[in-house]
């Protein structure tokens, strides 16, 4: 089944991005959730919250684990989420006496988005570095090309002549900014999330701060208190990749239209046609502006989802499943297809 | 990959819907765009466009065709759209002399667009048949609980007492009234696209519209001046799949509403918790409105894609695909769920 | 107090349109509760329901009434809707023994949701009239011009010369599509609310239908069950509304594109530029590209609406109010421009 | 004219807000534009650009101008901006020798945008401070009810009960962090807009960057280069007025579910209905779910003006007039409910 391009045999070569992908994979989605019932139980073992030889035997059977995926799909589509019965089948391989400390004062809510923030741990930082390598490219062209004069347009209209390094820093710029944003959401925004059946921490007393932090180290997050029905940080990323595939889908947009006529823009490569043979379409261009368009829209969605009601919205929490993995591979796809973008150039703008 | 939770092995088993699902996959659409070529080459050698043995071969080299998928993906990667690759395939599996009459006047855009209205001709009889079972499903509660009472509520707050048939017939009749513009749009709105490079069959003289109406005829599709740049069809589909998830979105919030207090609704099944093995929650009505709220971001995303500049855009265009299918298997799924939660309703109301 | 650009002393002239609006002033809304409170009395009189002399006074009171716009302020940042009030003030104006009888049966979003229909009754034939005139005007433009020679584009490059007469008859094909649906939903789509506290009519017991059937009649909408609870007609106008601005914005990034280059299309007027005098501006053609992103992601607003819990959700119902209004004088405002802009044409193409 | 309820002489007591909205009023943009150049001339004199007694000169015609509003009207209409009328008018006021001087460099982009940025100068202080104020009111709350006991609730089924502190906490803490991002917000993203036809300055030769400085100064905005076609800092502002209207459209979310069921809340107040005398609705919280998800539809709106092409996007700069005053609007408005509901609680929790 393939009905997200980003899924797609074919499509996700336009509009894909395989290593982004790959951390949205069932695989690594449940890669991460036995890393945090491991690194879980990890802590309350040094902690005494469990006894010492569970941890050891807990990583051992997660690391020899091999789920049973059919029973994991009937199970969400009863449960609304996988967590119930992966701690089943994991007790099951863990067994006992050691399978009762497993997931012990933990709840569905603390495995999927701690997992999907360790996921997101890894991710942030191949995004930014393709962004400096963005910012890198178009300084490259700069300096090649940066002295060329360009028809400066305003309101789709001639205005007057520009230099090449005006429209560059133009394109820039944003991404320098986004950089930095998404520089400081990657160190104080990945926070773990620990808190139990409401967000309490009920069965943990007077330990909970020492196993969250603990818990917290492990995995390598921010420890904070529970944010279950907090979803503002989820808002705030859905954000950073609106702006970064925005920005982009500008720089997109101003190439088709250069490539529109000529003498503005040399690219190499470019699409072909099955009707006319001779056409270069800039295809990687316009992708950059369907991507665009693309996180605009699904941005609208994660915002409806901050209203999420009481101490966990089955509702509103499914709606992110439906939408950030996909505006996180649409920035993804955005900032490969922009080097290549970028790479395809071979002149701007006159001498 | 599994970025989207419709395409996921275990997700799906909540939000996705494997039977409509189908219709997108690769090898679906890749059947889709080879009937469009063998009933081209059907219409266009009954018209004497093309050598009447040609149509045969085309047809027999079809059905045996077995494409390179990676070829397809390095070329949609390139062309920005998977057909010149595919009709280079394809032609050299049919061998001259015929392979230069595969796909003779057509483009890119006829082999897509036509595609998909032939999957979408198999798809809504599919969607009307479950929309129809719901309103059965509705009636037949109303037979059982009609009579019972139940507090209406306005604003959140209790009003007045209502029957449990005032509420049925609240949730029932939008249902009919979709179904209804479901009907009509199912016979007047899928549509043949045929126009060639830029909509105007000029390679097809005065047999155009005679070729047309064939290829419209064996494709089971209404025929139609070509649509290319005219996206209204698919924005008017797009609005049918979400006031069909907006009308179950509606009846899931009330089905949340009313099993979080005693007595308004009995349900058998509800999920599991993996902190409260006491609960029992209300799943697939909580996915009802999650649905509902993905679809409603989506119809705003399709709605931009109306901007499809000059005679074809390739952003425009391309934005369609990250978004309708998702929504019909959203719709699919919604349909799904509504006939499970109507069909676990053991109670209603009070006598 | 201006804060949406369609109220604006100024920007209104470019993106507002004054004779749409002015069904959505408060003067207007106000006007047509009356009209509403004056046919239920009417209706109601007639049925027996109400004595015979109590509509006459009632009428006579609603003539010559003149709010209290400052106690309707404050009565509805507490009630939530204005009607308590507005009810209030009447039943003071009408004064006692007929002031009892007004309303009588009736709830708040009765007089809301009629007096919005009674509203789109009047708005809807000026849509269409301004949508016929844009066909009639794109026929006369293919009359004139349609033989001339343009350069096909496709993905923002050179296809193939096809006549101004096939770009034209794309952007008005959807245009005749869309007129058609919206003369379908004028006929039918136009319903009469009236449902009482929680939409059984409670209070009139068998009188209950023939009311309602009189009170439709006399406001000239059609009969219905009550439907306060169904947002489905809200979610398909709103459709058809981002339909017709939809495939405006297409026409207008179309002009846009074809201004930016010599020869395709020659306009009188458009806009200056405060640093460049030299400059004309395609300002009508932008501004329908902008009210088409502007409906498009107000579609998906009023789409989130549709999720109306139980009897009455006072969340998804003022959702509504800030969305509707503004979505259909943004389409009177793209009728009006398209119009401007298909009035400056003074050639396009070459011969 | 009042399509939008902010501007409704009676929906604005519900939805809008008199001193937020007050920034967005055609006379305060006027009144900023005219203190751009009123600055403007004052630096460009202190640099030598224009003579230093045209300062003085422009400064005292601004001071006394009276704007012809029907022509800046028509004048909108033709040019899709108000500037270059209004530049017009105003060097007429100043009158010859020293009318030339007055916007010199300058364009209608720098002065619409510094306009903006310094009218968010004087507004977010004001939502930063309400916001204060609401985290203010909920450690209240917190001090005076945190120890009560509260059932705490997941996919709106009874969990494990919580005290109300730790409802109260999730409330305040995703405030609390928006707070922050915004007060760095409006430290480093208000930005002066000068950049002249094209964004070079080319008017200005060497002294353009002294001159941009001292009238960033002058206005108490950051000195930056000028971002006309860089749309990331709209977008960001437009995702912080989203955070803080999703974060309390959560709180109204819980505060109606809370009163719709006995001892969980108890609130002074609230609205009446025309129907049904004894109901006491929380029309301020249902308002924050209201406008939760209004704003959450604008933000995917204003997203997609982020692909702004070439130097001046008339298209996507139009759309953020048409979207960003009502997302600041509604937040003021979401603000100040927030600060009534909050006040309005007399009890929650049990003890």
């Amino acid at each position: 089944m393939t009905v997200a391009p980003f899924d797609h045999p074919y499509l996700s070569g336009l509009v894909g991005d395989e290593e982004v992908a790959s951390f949205f994979s069932a695989a690594a989605e449940l890669e991460a959730m036995l890393a945090f019932e491991v690194a879980l139980a990890k802590a309350e073992a040094v902690a005494g919250v469990i006894p010492a030889d569970a941890a050891p035997a807990i990583a051992r059977a997660a690391h020899r684990f091999s789920p049973d995926v059919a029973s994991l799909r009937t199970a969400t589509a009863r449960d609304g989420v996988v967590v119930p019965d992966l701690v089943r089948q994991l007790r099951a391989a863990v067994g006992e006496p050691h399978a009762r400390h497993l997931h012990f004062g933990a709840t569905s809510q603390d495995v999927i988005d701690s997992g999907l923030m360790l996921r997101l741990s890894r991710v942030l930082p191949l995004l930014e570095e393709r962004l400096d390598g963005l910012i890198g490219g178009l300084a490259a062209l700069a300096a090649t090309f940066g002295t060329h004069s360009l028809m400066g347009r305003t309101r789709m209209q001639p205005a007057i002549p520009i230099t090449v390094a005006d429209r560059l820093d133009s394109w820039r710029q944003p991404l320098e900014r986004v950089a930095e944003r998404l520089e400081i959401f990657a160190l104080e925004g990945l926070a773990v999330q620990f808190g139990g059946a409401a967000g309490t921490l009920e069965k943990l007393g007077d330990k909970a701060a020492a196993v969250r932090a603990a818990l917290a180290d492990e995995l390598g997050l921010v420890d904070t208190p529970q944010w279950h029905s907090q979803r503002d940080r989820i808002g705030e990323l859905a954000g950073l990749l609106a702006a970064i595939t925005g920005s982009l889908g500008k720089i997109g947009q101003d190439i088709v239209l250069m490539a529109d006529r000529g003498g503005e823009i040399m690219l190499t490569g470019g699409g072909g046609s099955s009707a006319m043979p001779h056409k270069q379409n800039p295809v990687a261009a316009e992708a950059l502006v369907t991507l665009a368009r693309f996180n605009a829209a699904q941005l609208g969605g994660i915002a409806q989802a901050a209203v999420h009601e009481q101490e966990r919205s089955g509702a509103a929490w499914t709606l992110e499943w439906l939408i950030l993995p996909q505006m996180v591979v649409a920035c993804g796809a955005a900032l490969r297809l922009g080097g290549e973008l970028f790479a395809a150039i071979r002149q701007i703008g006159t001498e």
